[in-house]
């Protein structure tokens, strides 16, 4: 090896289009240990209000041991993990699918992540392709504590590589009912609805009700490089000024996973009960985000299921969208042609558990 | 209930001036279990140096089982609760009176916020009236962590609905020695004054001295967002630019409670030994802070007690000025006319525990 | 003492070069107990990755007791207690040189610092003088957890007061491999690369060997501000736009130690496996650094120590440098006449521990 090939070879320059191989396990690096100083901050950069993540005694009339992480930080810590080894060159971050979340996760469990390579597919230009993984986050017992599928856009090392046989994963609509396994770490029936901030239980919410989340949130510099260092996210994108002044006037691209935690925190004006999320149906980024953007929500009910043996507790399919600089009384969506309203940046469709009234 | 209304009543508009009733009580969502993750937020947020509040053992060597929380974080989470139900729809937060700390609260203590409407007054204009809460902050075993008044003026839903019988509570100036029971807690008889940072012991200081407290601090947007964030306080005009966008410039005004802790902690030079703070007398925001802003504080001593059966510990009532970019050399005040000088921000009468000489 | 004099003593205006005595020792204020609060603060201000300080089961199999603090932190933590009593009236922070880290730092710990004047000149304009400190960190134990030499340039109150006999502490280019205390501590023999996140171990670096960490990141006002706060670091420089409106358009200046702390958590890409500082050989600030600028870093390896008796680690002692808005792709340095490319602000000199291959 040269000299410069080898100085070269010790900074991980990320992995292109070719470097994926179906099947391949990934060890994601920096194994991390929580603890209530990253729940605080997350409080603090999201604002989030949700009593079974901000209050210990609370936690345990619910069946918890203490409060656990919110599920999407501990979505985020995964995520983060995985940006090095999947998607340091990636065009674009297109969408997560089948997503379920399974042990709590508490301040001192150690997070790890592993993702197994399940499509790929190379684009007609040849210059990218369309890269699958299944991630799967673990405790320090091995137990899964968040598991989902995520696409991503990966650039090719050399546009004249062989493009390998395309493949691309089978993936259900949504979780099923059956395979919302954080279901069993939970008992509502002890749930204080005074001190969870809302009177509106599972019964209170029909399919195809729509629900304005009033409120919107301004995004600083500041608060999503902080969020994303947090979670030990190194996707260039979020970071560097100097190298997006050309085409950006220097605004970082807010990490997506910023954008749907400010919407879950604002979605608590109207959702309050909805205090663990269940599963990740599907998502997508629909427009990137910038500091200065304002965020406002609005969320869909898809669907409603009754747990089988269960009385205290009941699922919802929610669907929440996030707009940027537009109020979203009106519920802006799609159009007749399919296209969303230029305001949404994120569609997020997931599954929520909420106590059953009585 | 019209399908419009059902979906309005899901999200929460704040409660106007009909809504409240004298004598009500309203039982605060979001209890909250604080950590030293909290703690250190309120340290990198406001600079605070007080060494009770910093260190373990110099907190037990005061008599207490760690490190308490400062005491302006305590009331700052207590307070935070108190928005959605109180102050969502105020035209103004005019006031604080007969504010009294109680139990210590230490990470790992929960804290939850019970209201009562003491006093209700329409105004005039009868497009809003003044409505008088008493909040109390309680720890996981019941007892008061902090008790206060505060005033706030709220909008009308509708200006023709009828005036309440106006009620005004009776304040006292001040929470006079007898109550405070912050005192308790605390043995001064070992305390380091070279690691608390200053040889100024409470016969250090007289009635009616003056102190500059030198240094100046400047408030960013997301220091501010990121404080209120982490007090779960909901107002909007902390947080929503495109909203103040035609008014304002896009600035957000910043919680008056990270103003009081500001000058707080830049009390610390000229009163590092007034650790703990005993009541709150009274307090009110005399001017908007916004990002930008440069913060510059002095103080005087209003009067100085000696606590009957204690040679460890004597009370100063201390009266706070912030200003905002105007250095406090001269102690900018009121004028002849009762009219603070233009950069006063705050004003703050609090009553503070301090180690006596020996 | 007159009534303005008696005001002005109570708040600390910090010394001048007159008020320092050689062998004069200095108790620091404010003991701090670190707490998991501080190191989640640390990770979102730094975006640090290195697993030993992330992951408590990591640093166990590391011979630790649980994921130490970073040892940044630890030196920025011990120094912010530093700047009241020596650096409130410097004009410049000149310099470092022998640190030694000794006891790893956990959260529950408490940090005090003390610092020795081993060093007093003059300068020739009268209007100033160089110090030189010895500061050791501690913990609850009275154990050293850093120990350090700096020097200040220091403003002189009267130009005419008498200038003491010029002293020189007599510094070590180096701190030599058998003072590498930080060693005792750890044991790499169950090292696991996979979860560190390279392969490159201790034989994996020549000495003249030059490493550009590539990425960059862009330092907000908000972050530079809440770190030096964390820290409780009081330099006035930091903190007040006000006050640098005329000079600076505003802007602050960034805590040389938050640029140290950047410059190490991009090093992580190419020194993913130097996961314990042993010493400070020697830093210091070449240039001043400005919120929105963005710094990259790049690292050349100085020399490679075997450790008598040890297999598991070895020593490196690195060279990084930072600069602003440059890329390091090329290596930015010194020129022929030995000036800094313009762009360079932190020159850093420092031994590391890292795993030995089998």
């Amino acid at each position: 090896m040269s000299r410069a090939a080898k100085i070269a070879a010790k900074t991980d320059a990320g992995r292109f289009f070719e470097d994926f191989h179906l099947g391949e396990e990934l060890v994601h690096a920096t194994p991390r240990t929580v603890t209530s100083g990253d729940v605080a901050l997350y409080i603090a950069l999201t604002g989030s209000r949700f009593a079974l993540q901000s209050s210990d005694p609370f936690a345990r009339a619910c069946g918890f041991e203490r409060a656990p992480l919110d599920d999407l930080l501990t979505f985020h810590l995964v995520f983060g993990k995985t940006v090095p080894d999947i998607s340091l060159n990636a065009v674009a971050n297109l969408g997560y699918a089948d997503g379920c979340f399974g042990a709590p996760v508490y301040p001192g469990d150690t997070l790890t992540a592993v993702s197994r390579v399940i499509g790929l597919r190379e684009n007609s230009n040849r210059k990218s392709g369309i890269v699958h993984v299944r991630t799967q986050g673990r405790n320090q017992r091995g137990e899964s504590v968040v598991d989902y599928v995520r696409w991503v856009m990966v650039r090719k090392r050399d546009e004249a590589s062989p493009a390998p046989a395309p493949v691309a994963p089978d993936l259900a609509d949504h979780v099923s009912a059956d395979r919302l396994i954080a279901l069993s770490a939970l008992d509502f029936a002890h749930y204080d609805l005074a001190l969870a901030g809302s009177p509106h239980v599972w019964e209170s919410y029909a399919a195809g009700e729509r629900i304005d989340h009033v409120d919107g949130v301004t995004i600083e510099e500041a608060e999503h490089m902080m969020a994303a260092h947090l979670y030990q996210n190194t996707a260039r994108v979020h970071f560097n000024r100097h190298a997006q002044a050309a085409d950006r006037g220097g605004r970082r691209l807010v990490y997506g996973g910023h954008v749907m935690s400010l919407a879950r925190a604002l979605s608590f004006n109207g959702l309050a009960n909805a205090v663990k999320i269940a599963a990740i149906n599907g998502g997508r980024h629909v427009n990137p985000t910038f500091a200065g953007d304002t965020l406002y929500a609005w969320s869909e009910i898809l669907a409603r299921w009754e747990i089988p043996g269960r009385c205290d507790v009941g699922a919802l399919r929610v669907r929440t969208l996030a707009a940027k600089d537009r109020p979203c009384a009106d519920f802006p969506d799609k159009d007749a042609g399919g296209n969303f309203d230029p305001s949404i940046v994120l569609e997020l469709d997931y599954t929520v558990l909420m106590p059953r009234g009585t």
